[in-house]
C-alpha cells in the first residue's frame, strides 16, 4: 500500500471509528461531534452524512414559549419522567436571543446537578455567540447526532419567541408551547406565531391566580381559528413544573399526539415537510457561501463608489454581480 | 412606428411620467410606488432603479427600542419639530413582530390626526402580513422612494427588538434607541444588540421614578465597552415625549452627530457600508428565488422519499440540488 493510500485508509478508519463511537453512545465522541457541528468545522458535514443512516428513531419534542415560563424546569421534569420509564433522553437548550451564554449556562448548572450525572441523559446548550445566522440549522444537526447516538427522546428547548425558535420548534414531532397564567401571555403568543406551531399548550405555574382565565383565553383563541376536522386539535394542559405536578399528563398527551400522527399517516408527511425545509436551508446557505467567495466580494466592494457617487441603483449592481456569478459557474 | 414599438414607447412614457410625479412629491404617485414595492409587483424594481438617481439627499433617522417606550409619540414630536424648521418629513413605521397591522393602524390614526394632514409629511406603516422575510429590505426600498420624492428627513421607526429591527436601524444615518426608566430595560437592550447600533440613547418618560438610575446604568454599560477615540461616543438624553420635553435637544444632537460624521469623513463610508449589506441582500434574495423555480423544487420534493425511507442525508440531497442548479445555469 502506498503512503497516500495508507493515509486515506487511516482517515476512513478514523471516520468509521468516530461514527461507531457516536452510535454506541460514547458521550465524549458525541460531545466532540456536536462541537464540530457548532463550530462549523469542515469535518462536520461528513460526520452528519455518515451518521444520518442511524437517525430517525428518536422522538423529538419541542418546548418553547416566552422567557420566564419555566421551560427549563419543565424540560428537566419531563426528562426525569422519561428516564423513570426506562428511556434515554437528549436535551438541546437553545437561546437565540443571547449573544452570551450567560442564561444558558446558569440553567445548565441547575440541570447538570439534577440530571447531568445520569448515563442515559445528554445535555447540550447552544447560544448565538455573536452570530445569529444558522443557529436553528445547527440545532437540528445536533438533534441528528443525538438521534444517531440512539437517545430515545430528544427535547428541543428554545428560549424566546423569534424566527429561530419557530424554526427549531417546527423541527419537532410534537411541540409544547409553555405559557404562564398572567394575562396577555396568550395574546403575545398568538402575535409571535406560536399558535401556529403548538400541538400542546401548557399553562405552567398554574397555582398562580388567573390560570383558569388563561385556559379560557386560549380556548377562545383556538375556537376563533377555523378548525379542520382532519387536523389535530391542540390540547390545553396545566402544570406546576417546579412541584412535578402535571408532568405525567404532559408526557401522556405527547404519546397520544404521537399515536394520532401514526394512525392518520401524518407522522411521515410531517417529517418529510421538515426535511424539505431543512434541505432548502442547507442548499441556500451553501449557495450563498459560494456566491460571496472570491471575486464577487471584490466586485461588490469596488461598486460601492458607483452607488454613492454616480447614483447607480443597488438593484443594478446586484444584476451585475449575479451575471458575474453565473459566468463564473459556467467557466 | 410599428404597434410593438409604439407600445414600448407608451410604457417608457408611463414610467417617465410616474417617476416625474414621485420626484415632484405627488402623494398619490408616492403611495402607489410604495404599494408596488410592498406587494413585490414586478414594476417595483424598475421604479427603484429609475428613481435611485434622485436619492441621497434625505437624512435618515432610525428610532428603535422595546415596545411601550413611546417611540410613536417621539416620532410625531420630532416630525412636528422638523416641520417648524421648515423641512419636510417622511415617516416609515415598521412592526415586524405583528402579523396583523393592528398596532400599527392604531398608532397611525393618532399620527394622522396629529401630523397627517400636513402637506409636508408622508406617513407609511408596514407590518409583516404573514411573511417575515424581506421586510427590512422593503422598508429601505420605501425609504428610497421617499428620498427620491424629496423629503428632507426620513424617520424609520421600528417596534420590537429582533433582527429585522436591527437591520432597519442600521439603514439610518443616525440611530436613536429609546428606553424607559424601569430597571432592566438597558440590560435587555444590551442583550438584544441595541447597544451596537445606538448613536443616541434616549431615556423617555423621564418624569417617572428611576430615570437618573437608568442614565447611570447606561453610562456604566457604555464605559464597560472599549471605546475607540476615533468613533462617536453615544450620547444619553432624557425626554418626556408626550409633553414635548427634550425634543429640541434630541434633534440638535442628531444634527451634531450628522456634523461629526461629515467632519470625520465617516458619513460616506457609513453609507457605503449600508449599500454593501443592502446589495448583498438583494443578490441573495434573487439567487434564492432563481434557485427554487422550475425543476429544483420538483427535484427536492421527489427526494424526500429517499431521505425518510433510504436514510439518504439531507446534506447529500443538497449537494445534488446544487449540482443540478449549476448544470441548469451552464446549459
Amino acid at each position: 500500500m502506498s503512503e497516500v493510500a495508507f493515509n486515506k485508509f487511516k482517515i476512513i478508519m478514523y471516520d468509521f471509528q468516530f461514527i461507531s463511537k457516536i452510535v454506541n453512545k460514547d458521550k465524549r465522541a458525541v460531545a466532540r461531534a456536536i462541537t464540530y457541528v457548532e463550530s462549523e468545522y469542515k469535518e462536520s458535514e461528513s460526520i452528519l452524512k455518515s451518521s444520518f443512516s442511524f437517525t430517525g428513531n428518536a422522538y423529538r419534542i419541542g418546548i418553547t414559549g416566552p422567557p420566564g415560563a419555566g421551560k427549563s424546569t419543565l424540560t428537566n421534569q419531563l426528562c426525569k419522567h422519561i428516564r423513570r420509564l426506562g428511556k434515554t433522553v437528549g436535551i438541546i437548550a437553545v437561546d437565540p436571543t443571547s449573544p452570551f451564554t450567560g442564561g444558558a449556562l446558569l440553567g445548565d448548572r441547575v440541570r447538570m446537578a439534577e440530571v447531568g450525572n445520569d448515563e442515559g441523559v445528554f445535555i447540550r446548550s447552544m447560544a448565538t455567540r455573536g452570530s445569529l445566522g444558522g443557529l436553528s440549522r445547527k440545532a437540528v444537526d445536533v438533534a441528528d447526532i443525538l438521534d444517531a447516538a440512539g437517545y430515545d427522546f430528544i427535547l428541543l428547548e428554545t428560549v424566546g419567541v423569534g424566527q429561530s425558535e419557530l424554526d427549531i420548534a417546527k423541527a419537532a414531532d410534537t411541540t409544547i408551547v409553555v405559557l404562564v397564567p398572567e394575562s396577555g401571555d396568550s395574546v403575545q403568543a398568538m402575535k409571535a406565531g406560536l399558535m401556529e406551531i403548538a400541538d400542546i399548550y401548557l399553562v405552567n405555574k398554574s397555582d398562580r391566580p388567573g390560570s383558569d382565565q388563561a385556559v379560557s383565553a386560549l380556548k377562545t383563541i383556538l375556537m376563533m381559528k377555523n378548525h379542520d376536522v382532519n387536523t389535530w386539535l391542540p390540547t390545553i394542559l396545566k402544570s406546576v413544573a417546579v412541584e412535578n405536578k402535571g408532568i405525567k399528563e404532559i408526557f401522556d398527551e405527547v404519546t397520544r399526539h404521537h399515536n394520532y400522527l401514526l394512525e392518520k399517516n401524518y407522522f411521515r408527511s410531517r417529517r418529510e415537510r421538515r426535511y424539505k425545509s431543512r434541505i432548502k436551508k442547507i442548499v441556500e446557505s451553501k449557495i450563498i457561501h459560494e456566491l460571496w467567495k472570491d471575486e464577487n466580494e471584490i466586485l461588490l466592494d469596488s461598486s460601492l463608489e458607483k452607488v454613492v457617487t454616480d447614483k447607480v441603483s443597488p438593484y443594478q449592481i446586484a444584476d451585475e454581480i449575479i451575471a458575474n456569478f453565473k459566468q463564473r459557474l459556467t467557466d
